[in-house]
């Protein structure tokens, strides 16, 4: 740095080869998808707790880190930022709202997995477009979409958080599944059974995929 | 996992210390402040570049892979996402965006923290009250604000970017320093005299900084 405006100054960045190499490992993004109920969370951070033993640097994007804070809703920002601001940026659950949802977490995503991490998000993300915006984002083999199959009837049965049965008592609007469409990935990398097998085994096929295809050892 | 509602699905989340005892060291944020064309993204990259020498896991974020990403404006979403969708939610420059542009940036820093990573953010921040809500995501000795500190007429007269040029010109409008404030920091952890010390010597101030507070070995 100097005060002579024809010297140039150096960006010495780190690249995200020399960052993987200090991870001992790549980075990517496993991107989970499914109806609310399927398991999505569970998995995912089961997954990463088996990275995490294995010395693999990963990283869980879900809604609990996330819908509180990067993409929190109208009601949680209206107190520190006011009412127009709130109204603007936070994020409900209209198709726009979603979008704009998904669009950041795509991108957060890519941030870590530029950092050398194996990324994990757990969200329903029911729309196509939205998840192929996040791929867009990755080099070829770094975008791993993993469907959490189950059907609708399964998860509603669960509905471990009573959503389904807000939404069908209509309290809740634009619910995926029941007045909100998902649309389910056509060329998963993975697809997971989540109405048949439990979320350890669910999990071991993570790991085993990422080991068949060199993401870690 | 099951069809039977009655069982609770166990969430097995790594911890934020877990994930710090695999990288061997906290995560933290060290956030860089200051006006355009201080040395603010020089420098950071060059700590970073310092931390990866040593062994340490750290990220920069700054305009690079931010403001085409996460935070992009207008113009890069339109494409993709349409008009109404780029005009609520792609960030420009006036009080507001500023303020969702800093918002977005403190919860994805406090998400690469969370990830044990020592974080380093480099953009102008230059409201008082945006930086404190960033602080705010951290605990005590978490948040490292890093004033850049270089008189205007400096910084105008690198103008490595061309920017003051413009903004003089009146083709920016709200640029800051000139038709836009800049609120100092009141107590900043850390003052680099930007204009007075090159930047390898800068980054070498961080870096003992982080050794004094036992950051880092």
């Amino acid at each position: 740095m100097t005060n002579e405006p024809h010297v140039v100054w150096h960006e010495h960045s780190v690249s995200r080869k020399e960052r993987e190499e200090l991870n001992g490992h790549r980075g990517c993004v496993i991107w989970f998808t499914g109806l609310s109920g399927c398991g999505k969370s569970t998995v995912a951070n089961l997954v990463d707790h088996k990275l995490h033993s294995l010395g693999v640097h990963s990283m869980v994007l879900d809604g609990d880190n996330v819908r509180h804070g990067l993409n929190a809703g109208p009601g949680m920002l209206k107190e520190r930022h006011g009412e127009d601001f709130a109204k603007r940026f936070g994020l409900g659950f209209s198709a726009e709202d979603r979008e704009e949802n998904i669009r950041r977490i795509g991108a957060v995503a890519e941030l870590f997995a530029s950092a050398g991490i194996i990324t994990l998000t757990a969200f329903i993300s029911p729309y196509r477009a939205d998840r192929d915006g996040a791929r867009a984002l990755q080099d070829e083999g770094d975008f791993i979409e993993v469907l959490v199959d189950a059907p609708l009837e399964v998860c509603e049965k669960r509905d471990p958080k009573g959503l389904y049965k807000k939404a069908r008592a209509g309290e809740i609007k634009g619910f995926t599944g029941i007045d909100d469409p998902y649309e389910a990935p056509e060329n998963p990398e993975l697809v997971l059974d989540s109405a048949g097998k439990d979320a350890e085994t669910l999990a071991d096929e993570v790991i085993d995929y990422l080991r068949g295809k060199g993401k870690i050892k």
